[in-house]
């Protein structure tokens, strides 16, 4: 069974309560609470021995990754963070310091937010450690950077650098060596504490229009669900692709593009503007130094995502990052 | 460690956001989104062989008290609930049938209430299945039942029948017997489809002021609840106890007390309100046939929960329900 297959048979064609803005399928949902405010929310969970391992990952970065990722969920929407809920199932195996540690840990990203911990559940379980962090943020009503806002002939953007993040954690697990130390805790610092793009997802919420995603399974698994929801296809050029010089040291190319495109969890964002609003934005971002980068067109051409490799073949991208329920 | 000494320690002086009305420590949290209305939201979780075990409880079965345990907080707000979100950790002994189930059962229940599932997660995990529900209701903003609000002299009482859930579990483990086969129906149906009390909140909401907590941990740990958060002695009387006529023919008056007053998960509501208040809530209720009791009163005289028993004699009633955490 497939997670987006699944998620498909659980959406409902229509809503008890008009006030549904967004229901399942994007980042997060948005439902209307009053004339120019809309309520943002998701939850994520994250499992011992699938999404952390306890041996290479401190409590207090286990517990501020959790709340992270939700955090840029909710940047994805265009959304300020205010609120999150925490429920945890714990083994005997966690001692009360391990697990006030892992609240410490979100509790110090909370505080760069200004985000109110509000309640949550705290229950036994036999094996393995399992949070769930619910994060309720706020966005002007008039704002949605949706999947489904692309447009033929817009700018594919993406913050930051890609790969770095799954790279990171190859060499938390010792599958591959660097010697350069600073480039090494610099990928493992981005494994470890992903910075949520809020800010940027702000810029990017001002435009006329745009679609967003944010990069949790991957840069070609994001892309194929902006072509999917907005029915176009999108081709992305290898050669612009923001690469950080640590990955670049590290990666031989084949390793790169597994990193870059199906790693997943870089938790950047990548979306979709008209041109003039791509000007817009990379100026603005240009002068708060902000990395964003063009990395390619959308097209009503074809319907897949594709690549123009750096030698000039194209290639499909499937959507084919991390899919924690693929079994 | 304790459950509640836990939440404790992470429970916030302040907040960022001067809208939160009720943060950590209450049923459901609380915050302010308009003038008129506030948004309540909680999180449950439920983890299998410890909530609940797949050999006595169908997958629809499951989902249904997974969502109803949160609705049931949202109504203890004297709130009405709106939407929910699933996050769900599933290993490999679940079938994807199952799982489309599972959620079923909580579309039933939702449909009841006309609430939207607007999102959630779905992950993998090794061994045990973990189903974390959160709920969104929305309250008027002069509305606050909260544990706090008991006075000096108000009247204690207790929607529908307590202890029937923890009988009906020791039906389903088979550790008693009932030949009353339609009682033992009732007593297992109490447990595995409770029915969260939104009705009776919403009554007891339009009153002037009332404390409230929905039984969940035990009808003793609830009263101790209200007694620590409002500094006042509750004192209830065996007699006036709501016990069903299934529950009277299983139980030896031993098993009894262990059901009704630490049995937990009834779903009930108990609650405490002006002598005043009470009079109308009762009438109200009559009137809609919805079952309320009088089971005792508020006092400043000492500061704990006290039962007198049948045969007079006092007995302090300690917090010693179900508590998951305690190991």
């Amino acid at each position: 069974m497939d997670e987006f297959d699944f998620i498909n048979k659980l959406k409902s064609s229509c809503h008890f309560h008009q006030d549904v803005k967004v229901g399942i399928g994007d980042d997060a949902a948005v439902y209307k609470t009053s004339e120019h405010t809309h309520q943002v929310v998701c939850v994520d969970t994250m499992v011992e021995g699938v999404h952390f391992l306890k041996h290479v990952s401190t409590p207090e970065e286990i517990g501020y990754k959790a709340l992270a990722v939700n955090i840029s969920d909710i940047a994805a929407m265009g959304a300020i963070p205010l609120y999150y809920l925490v429920s945890i199932a714990i083994p005997s195996s966690w001692k009360e310091q391990e697990l006030l540690n892992l609240y410490q840990g979100m509790k110090e990203l909370a505080n760069e937010y200004e985000m109110d911990l509000l309640g949550g559940d705290t229950v036994s379980t036999a094996d393995k450690l399992v949070v769930t962090v619910t994060v309720i943020g706020e966005v002007n009503a008039n704002v949605q950077t949706l999947r489904s806002n692309a447009r033929d002939g817009d700018i594919v953007f993406v913050t930051g650098n890609v790969g770095d993040s799954s790279a990171g954690l190859a060499l938390l697990l010792e599958h591959v060596t660097l010697n350069n130390k600073s480039h090494k805790e610099y990928l493992i610092q981005r494994h470890k504490r992903p910075t949520p793009r809020v800010k940027e997802g702000q810029f990017i919420a001002k435009l006329e229009r745009a679609s967003l995603n944010d990069i949790s399974d991957g840069l070609a698994s994001e892309l194929n669900e902006i072509s999917e929801a907005s029915q176009l296809g999108i081709t992305i050029n290898e050669a612009d692709l923001p690469i950080s010089e640590a990955l670049l040291e590290l990666g031989t190319s084949h390793e790169l593009n597994k990193w870059v495109l199906f790693g997943g969890e870089d938790f950047e964002l990548v979306g979709t503007t008209s041109q003039e609003s791509w000007e817009k934005l990379r100026n603005e971002c240009e002068d708060q130094s902000i990395s964003v980068t063009k990395i390619g067109t959308v097209t009503s051409d074809h319907s897949s995502v594709r690549m123009v490799t750096k030698d000039h073949n194209t290639i499909t991208l499937e959507k084919s990052g991390y899919n924690h329920f693929k079994r």
